[in-house]
């Protein structure tokens, strides 16, 4: 969207017609014999969609076997998802938007992920540091809405030897990798040979969406926190942060990486 | 939190104890005849967790004007709102959660913010936009977190004058936005004469937090979004966005700057 702005700087002040990130609310409504239930509202950048809701349902553990989903005639922001198993969605998204009973901590987030996720598994080959510090500059490539306007992220998908498979854009981080989530779904991708990478921080909820959709190697360009390297640890997954010019952080998962540590120490010493 | 971690980089591998920035998660419950109601899940840094919690309620609108907010004895990632008025709150709280009946947009979303929220106003000076280009690098003076883990997000409330009154720092750039807004509440400090200033992005939350709260004067690092812009002008706030490095540029509500415009066009003609 063009906006009209004002940019004040020390060479003087200019009226610009400035690109923004388009952000606008999307709903997915389950259908019920009790009438429609409301699932998510997400903040989102409009296109897409159909891929986002896939991968949003995927992360969160409520992608039914059969449905249908389909954006309302009239209203392109309203989606509706149909389905013989409308009870176990139901009961699920309840499960999510509330906690257990047992009361709130980093170790019970990590538990109830547990209850509908299994540890991941990588079927690639071992993986090259080197190789993967340069994931996020391909990324960027792909980023044409973040070049126009400053605030996309992105998210991608990569196999092994460093491919860019696909990425998506959109203003909220979760939703750029739900959205590529939900296209690599359509695509039928193997999963298990696949390595997310986002342009963002790695928090709990990016981690908890690759368990979930078993994506075993998440690469973040900024931080990763406690509760995300925790629920890597625990779910097998390998987690790169501060993935920037020509180096990487590994928090969890370094067996799957080439063993380069001792040559490097010994180039060192 | 301190995390073992392995850094690859072209001078070689290194062996590592990193600060990570904390995340666990913090519930909310309300008290109620029929039992409690979890109104949130906010995935936080820990600490400064009664100006989340007071900071959260002012901005959803939800903050009724007899409480008490506490901790639980023996967890304390989980608090306990009891109220009087647990009704009024009890059914704001779904009209946050799940959307009105016709249909989800973005005007949609400004419609439903009105009902709640008034236009803001700011009681300061006009405002000089070099005095705004500085803030985010006060700012920066005050996140001790970040420096040490480059993972929490930081929000800070200045006065007119550019004098620091507070900052807090989260890994959720939302929370940092609610615990300086609850600290000021706490404060007593008169809004309508502060300037936020966040270290992140500017989305529709951060604009609708400041306008529930009535912070007119919004200051972001990052870019501000199509329907963060639509709101700051619905609601007369004065919008700032990609502001570093000597610069900013105002999306909205620049009658509150002084007028250097013509000036400075003379200045370069």
């Amino acid at each position: 969207m063009r906006s009209s702005a004002l940019r004040f700087g020390i060479g003087g002040t200019e009226r610009r017609e400035d690109w923004l990130a388009v952000e606008e609310p999307l709903e997915l409504r389950l259908t019920r014999p009790a009438g429609p239930l409301t699932l998510a509202v997400l903040m989102r950048t409009p296109g897409h969609d159909r891929e986002l809701l896939l991968g949003w349902l995927l992360a969160e553990g409520l992608l039914p076997a059969e449905f249908t989903l389909q954006a309302d005639e009239e209203n392109p922001n309203l989606w509706t998802l149909e389905t013989p198993d409308w009870e176990r969605v139901s009961a699920g998204a309840r499960l999510g938007v509330s906690s257990s009973a047992c009361g709130v901590c980093g170790s019970g987030s990590i538990e109830r992920l547990a209850v509908r996720s299994e540890p991941v598994q990588w079927a690639g080959p071992p993986l090259d540091w080197r190789s993967l510090a340069d994931l996020p500059g391909r990324l960027l490539t792909a980023q044409a809405g973040f070049r126009q306007t400053g605030g996309l992220h992105a998210a991608g998908l990569f196999a092994a030897d460093g491919d860019l498979l696909g990425a998506l854009e959109d203003v909220g981080r979760h939703n750029a990798t739900d959205k590529v989530i939900g296209w690599a779904w359509e695509q039928k991708l193997d999963f298990s040979a696949l390595i997310l990478t986002v342009s963002s921080r790695a928090g709990f909820e990016i981690v908890q969406k690759a368990v979930t959709a078993g994506l075993p190697v998440v690469v973040a360009v900024g931080a990763a926190s406690s509760l995300a390297v925790d629920t890597a640890q625990a779910f097998g997954l390998t987690l790169c942060a501060f993935t920037r010019e020509g180096r990487t952080t590994v928090y969890a998962g370094e067996e799957r990486l080439e063993a380069e540590k001792n040559s490097s120490h010994a180039e060192r010493s």
